[in-house]
């Protein structure tokens, strides 16, 4: 593995209601381990397991995938209920080990701001995480909705923005490419 | 390998100004090798080796990268040269061979709308690429600038917009992370 406290890591942001953020994150993984460079995802309201999960083995151990989640949660409607709250802020925790970890060079907190909209997460929580990331981490965050306060943490923010959906013309979630 | 014959697949465009257009398109080829689908991507534009060329040797033989450009040719800034008319073209036709293959249920053409926009490309070539693609292929465009007759031709569209970026503080694109 690659040193990676060469670099300095900065704290990237990925919202919007388009289609791309799980997976620009996925992406930005792959391409990082072509240069020896780990990196840990910790998934927000996610309990199923997905394409990018099978695809673990033919990576490690430069990829690890943790989901925080319970199976079968994936949108909230109402207010949250105790025990997803209670996953949520487990799910941070787990992540904070990885990033103080040593090991890896990119930490992402997938759907991280999704689970702070629907009241999984707190926002003074999330800023924490933020401004005492170790300095060389590169440090992801996914999800819509990003508030103003959230923003102004970051330094390299892009708004998926959706121009076109299928769902729109009744098209369904389909296996191996949206999931 | 898994028979992609099953599923539909869609046009999908990535564009906008904001970073995350081509490291979503890896992303999708690395979700949906967890589902034993195979990914052809076509890199326009682009010589030298990034960190996702040296990954591929974990995911062989589910996600084959061509380069179309000639080393060190990044961006045009006047009009562009006969030899990179060319190989553009040349591209195109080889990632029409890909496309025709059987072999992938997913093909990228990456950069191919800022190839058109720095007319290295017809539109009239990939829309016709576009309509004539076999109907169970998922086809993906990534690039700057998507015109608006482009747009018409892809099922979903996603701008990734840059809302804040490290580059105007002055931070260089960084190994591992950006390429």
């Amino acid at each position: 593995m690659k040193k990676v406290s060469k670099r300095i890591g900065l704290v990237e942001i990925y919202t919007g209601d388009g289609k791309g953020k799980t997976t620009a994150a996925l992406g930005l993984a792959f391409r990082a381990l072509g240069h020896g460079i780990r990196t840990y995802i910790g998934q927000f309201m996610k309990g199923y397991s997905y394409g990018e999960v099978k695809a673990l083995k033919f990576v490690k151990p430069y990829i690890k995938i943790e989901k925080y989640g319970k199976k079968g949660f994936i949108h909230v409607k109402k207010e949250p209920e105790r025990e997803d709250i209670e996953l949520a802020r487990k799910g941070l925790e787990k992540a904070k080990k990885a990033l103080y970890s040593g090991k890896y060079g990119i930490v992402i907190l997938d759907e991280a701001i999704t689970a702070l909209f629907f009241n999984l997460l707190k926002i003074d929580d999330l800023i924490d995480f933020i401004r005492n990331k170790p300095k060389e981490v590169e440090l992801v965050l996914t999800g819509r909705y990003a508030p103003q306060r959230l923003i102004e943490e970051a330094d390299l923010v892009t708004e998926m923005k959706e121009i076109k959906h299928p769902y729109r013309k009744g098209v369904k979630a389909r296996k191996g490419i949206e999931f």
